[in-house]
C-alpha cells in the first residue's frame, strides 16, 4: 500500500480505447484494449470504456490510484473540461465524460486532448526526459501538436492551444478537413500523403505509400519529401517563434524513418535564420503507441 | 525616499536613443532622448548613451531606482544578455553593454531585445493591461514580435522566442532580409510596402503609402490591404498554436488605422477554426513610442 502515485491513463482514439496504469516515474501497468465501437453511438461507446476502466483499476494490486486522465482523440476545450467536437464516435461531444467516470469510479477526472496528452508523456518520459520545453507534432491521418513549457502542456488563454496542425503555410494550397487551405495537416498528414498518391494514380493509403519510401521507391520517396519538407517549414516556423529546446516527431508518419526524417531536417535547417538562432534537434518519438495510454495518466498526475 | 520601486528605461534604436525613469505602477519621469550616432561607431555611441543616462539619473529626486533595462533594437541573446548582431551601429555587437553601463552607474542592468521590452510594456501598462497573456506584433521598418505569458516575456530555451517576423507565410515569397524567402517581414513590414509601391511605378516610402491609404487612394488601399491580409493569416497562425487573450500592434504601419486594421482583422476572421477557436481581439498598441523606455524599465523591475 506504499510507493510512488499512480494514475489510470485512458487514451480514446478513433480505433482503440486503451487504458492502463501508469506511475509518476513513468511506469505502465495492467494495460488493455478494445476496439471503438464507432457505429454504435456515444451510449455504447461509453458502456464500453467504463468497463475496460473497471477491469484495469480491479488491477491495481495495492497501487495508490490518485486519479484518472483522459486522452481524447478531438479537440478538447481544456478550461471547461470538455470534448469540443467528435469525429469518431456520433454524440460523444454531448456527452459529459469527466462527469461520468469521476461517478463512477469516485476519483478526479482530467480530459485533455490526445495530441498534448502524448507530448507531455514524451516530455516526462520519453525522447523528450528532463527537457524543460519542446514542440511535440503527431503526424498520422491527422496532424496534433503540443507545445510544453515547464513540464506542463501549455494550453493558452481559452484552452486552444496546440492546433499546429491548423498553421497556414501555403495559403492557396489543398483545402483542409477544417475548412481552410494550406494547413500543415492539407500539406503533411497521412490522410496528404494519399491523396498525393490518387493524383499519381495510384490508390495507396499514407502508410503504403511510406513503406514504398522506406524500400527506396522514387515515386514514393518524391511524395514523402515533399510531405517533409512541408514539416520542415512548419517546424521552423515555431522554433523562430518559441524557441523551444527540442522537437518531438511521434504518428505513424515518423515510422518510416530516414525517408522522411531527412527531408524533414533538409528543409528545417534551410528555413532557420543561422544568424539567430540555434535549432533544436528534431528526433522521434520513443513511447510509440504506449504514449497515449501513459500521457493521459501523466495529465492526472501532474496537474498542478 | 520611499513610494515605489523605479528602473532606468533605455531604448536603443536605429535612429535614437531615449532614456527614462519608469515605475512600478507604470509611471515615467525624466525622459530625454538624442539621435544616435550610427555613423561614428560603438565608442562614440556609447559615451553618448552612458552621458544621456547619467543626465537623466541625475533627475531621480530620491526615487529608488533598482536597476537600470535596456531595450536594444536587433537580436539580442537573453540567455547570455548579450547583443548578437547590430544593423545600425558598427561594432556595438563586440561590447559589452550590459556589463559597461552596469560598472559606470553601479547598478543592475538587464538587456532586452526592443520588441519584447515594448511588448513587456503594452502587456504590463498599456493595451494589455491585465492579459495573462498576449502576442505583440511591432509592425514598422520590419517586423519584431514578443509573446507574453503569465506576465512575462517568453524567452525560449536558448533566449531566441518571438522572431514572429520570420515565420514564412509563402514560401516563394519575396526575399527577406534574414535570407528567407516570404517571411512575415518581407510581406507586411514598412518595407515591404514601399517596394509594392515601387513596383506600381511609385517611389514612396511605406509611411507615405500608409499615408495615402488613410486618405482613400484606392492604389494605397490595395497595397496596405495586401499587407494586412497577410497580416492576418500570420496572426491565424499564431492563435492556433499559443491561443493568447489579445493581439497588440504597435509600430508606425499600425497607425495607418482602419484602412489596415480592417484587412487585418477580416483576413484573421477568415482564416481561424470557428468550431475550435475563441478568437482573441486584434487592438492597436497604447503606449506609442515610449512604449520602449516604459518596456525596458519594466524589463528591470519585473525581472523575476
Amino acid at each position: 500500500m506504499s510507493g510512488e502515485p499512480w494514475a489510470c491513463g485512458v487514451d480514446i482514439g478513433g480505433t482503440r480505447l486503451s487504458v492502463g496504469l501508469v506511475s509518476e516515474s513513468g511506469g505502465l501497468a495492467a494495460p488493455a484494449r478494445e476496439a471503438t465501437p464507432r457505429e454504435q453511438g456515444a451510449q455504447a461507446a461509453m458502456a464500453r470504456l467504463l468497463s475496460l476502466i473497471s477491469r484495469v483499476l480491479a488491477n491495481a494490486e495495492g497501487k495508490q490510484i490518485t486519479g484518472i486522465g483522459i486522452g481524447f482523440g478531438g479537440p478538447v476545450d481544456f478550461a471547461a473540461q470538455r470534448i469540443r467536437l467528435s469525429h469518431h464516435v456520433h454524440g460523444w461531444g454531448d456527452v459529459d465524460l469527466r462527469e461520468r467516470v469521476s461517478a463512477e469510479f469516485g476519483l478526479p477526472v482530467v480530459l485533455e486532448n490526445d495530441a498534448n496528452a502524448a507530448g507531455l508523456a514524451e516530455a516526462r518520459f520519453g525522447a523528450g526526459a528532463n527537457c524543460g520545453s519542446l514542440l511535440y507534432i503527431n503526424v498520422g491521418t491527422g496532424v496534433g501538436g503540443a507545445i510544453v513549457l515547464g513540464g506542463h502542456v501549455h494550453h493558452g488563454a481559452h484552452g486552444n492551444a496546440g492546433e499546429f496542425g491548423h498553421m497556414v503555410l501555403d495559403s492557396d494550397g489543398p483545402p483542409c478537413a477544417c475548412g481552410g487551405r494550406g494547413c500543415v495537416e492539407a500539406l503533411c498528414s497521412g490522410d496528404a500523403i494519399g491523396r498525393a498518391a490518387r493524383e499519381m494514380g495510384r490508390d495507396l493509403s499514407g502508410r503504403e505509400v511510406g513503406e514504398s519510401a522506406a524500400r527506396g521507391e522514387p515515386w514514393a520517396e518524391e511524395i514523402i519529401g515533399e510531405a517533409g519538407t512541408w514539416m520542415g517549414l512548419g517546424i521552423a516556423n515555431v522554433v523562430h517563434l518559441l524557441d523551444p529546446q527540442l522537437v518531438v516527431l511521434g504518428g505513424g508518419v515518423p515510422e518510416i524513418g530516414d525517408a522522411y526524417l531527412g527531408p524533414v531536417r533538409t528543409a528545417f535547417r534551410a528555413r532557420t535564420m543561422p544568424a539567430l538562432v540555434e535549432p533544436p534537434e528534431i528526433v522521434a518519438a520513443k513511447l510509440g503507441y504506449d504514449a497515449g495510454v501513459i500521457g493521459a495518466g501523466a495529465v492526472a498526475l501532474f496537474r498542478h
